[in-house]
């Protein structure tokens, strides 16, 4: 392995720090780091991150001690950093500032997280991290094989009438993108019935099963399609859309008929779970070219 | 009463012919209008009306019975048809479509109906009842008074910050017009947090009690504004928003701090209940000019 001349490359880069947050996922994307070779160092955020990250180097540190995390990730030759899992908004009342190794030069950029929507916030820590000479990279540039390809996994493949809700459901998603919310939408018979905003897509599609119990759903299940995108503009080193096994259940859940997400700009985590999830779900699960794909880094 | 000219004018209308569907406000838009003069017949719409209509000349038809209806309202010499309260989407295949009196020249605009968002459908409805002759008009037509004014309801002001996220929140709504979504949206710190599409403004804004408990709302309560409007282009005389007392009942276990309604473009049924309701929840409830308030038809 290191023979190879990209792991050469990748090691004179430094361990990878993943800053780990809640759920499977920044387990996973340390273990796939590990499989590529590179050395990495796992930063567990306290009352966030509840993976086992028992086999990889790791520190906890609670959130807002900038002061600490420069330290250590100078100390461990870290210049890439990686943020995986998902992190509640804080109160920010609730954060100690850790100040002292951070210049004060930081804190517009921190007061900017104070307010604003998820972009703002997200665009604020690149800026703070970067500011300090490290350099934020996403899953997608480690782990390329963790975003969705285009096309069907599994056997179930989406019908006519699918396929025109997918496309409605990423004009729709199109359409949000400025207000920084949808995410992800439901639509069915050419309607949009569901966005997500603040509540995160399990809940937003747990919602159908309600809408469907009010008759505020005529189509009998299974029918309407999960679509889940990018935003224009997100940042996707840092928050970018995850959809997997545990969608598929919930999906399943609600009645709906399948998943479509945007390719190469959603996080597929373990692909063949997925695909063989999709099939005893008797789901389809497609990765749809948007045109805007190729573009990472928008 | 008769020898007032308007009364006149407006007993030169013919009874006016409100079909009924789920909640109290066509019970209340009958009693607004009786109370005007005018005289009124209600259709009661079978499995959807659901209020008392003992006190008014009623008839109750099943949904899709064209045929009835429209022999009931040349019987009865309606020519203007308000509907009135919430119908939900019911199954096409279960509507058995009276068609006898009905001109197969109407199955296009019946069809449209099967397809496509709210906004389809109800353009649909008038299209139907317009091709028989008949005329549709809107609560706020025959009964001004139930239109929200400019202006505060009760004591409580919004504060600067609230003003702003009430800005915001009617700038989302127009962004998510052509998209048949966001009748209301709540915006809470310059973030819209919640979407509402199928669910209905109650259940979106239920949903905020559960944002904060799992703490992805990190202002403490009273926080967020609850803006409604109607939709760009959205049909009044048929699917008028409302906002009114179990709004403010709904919004306060919420947690938010207050409710702006679009002035002039959305049902305030009972004023004086909603004023002192606001009072005693301490919310704000106010009307806001958008600027489109004066053209009810668009």
């Amino acid at each position: 392995m290191s023979a190879d001349p990209a792991s050469r490359e990748e090691a004179s880069l430094g361990p990878l720090a993943i800053i780990a947050g809640a759920g499977d996922l920044p387990r996973l994307v340390a273990e796939e780091v590990r499989n590529t070779g590179r050395s990495l160092f796992v930063i567990a955020v306290d009352g966030e991150a509840d993976a086992d990250f028992s086999a990889f180097p790791t520190a906890r540190l609670p959130i807002g001690a900038a002061g600490r995390l420069k330290a250590l990730l100078v100390e461990r030759n870290c210049r890439d950093v990686l943020m995986a899992g998902s992190f509640r908004r804080p109160r920010f009342s609730d954060i100690e500032w850790d100040m002292s190794a951070v210049k004060a030069a930081l804190l517009p950029a921190i007061m900017r997280l104070k307010r604003g929507g998820d972009d703002k916030v997200v665009n604020g820590v690149v800026q703070i991290f970067e500011s300090e000479g490290f350099r934020i990279v996403g899953p997608a540039d480690v782990v390329p094989r963790l975003v969705a390809p285009t096309g069907t996994l599994g056997r179930v493949k989406p019908g006519r009438k699918a396929r025109a809700d997918i496309d409605y459901g990423f004009q729709a998603i199109r359409q949000m993108g400025p207000l920084d919310i949808g995410q992800a939408v439901i639509v069915l018979d050419g309607r949009v019935i569901a966005v997500e905003a603040a509540e995160g897509t399990n809940a937003m599609v747990a919602r159908c099963s309600d809408l469907r119990r009010e008759g505020r759903i005529s189509v009998p299940p299974p029918s309407g399609v999960l679509i889940k995108s990018a935003k224009p503009g997100q940042e996707l080193r840092l928050d970018m859309p995850v959809a997997g096994v545990e969608t598929i259940r919930v999906a399943k859940d609600a009645g709906l008929e399948g998943i479509a997400v945007e390719a190469g700009r959603v996080l597929v985590p373990r692909i063949d779970d997925v695909r063989r999830a999709a099939d005893e779900a008797g789901l389809f699960f497609v990765g749809i070219d948007t045109g805007s794909g190729s573009s990472r880094r928008p």
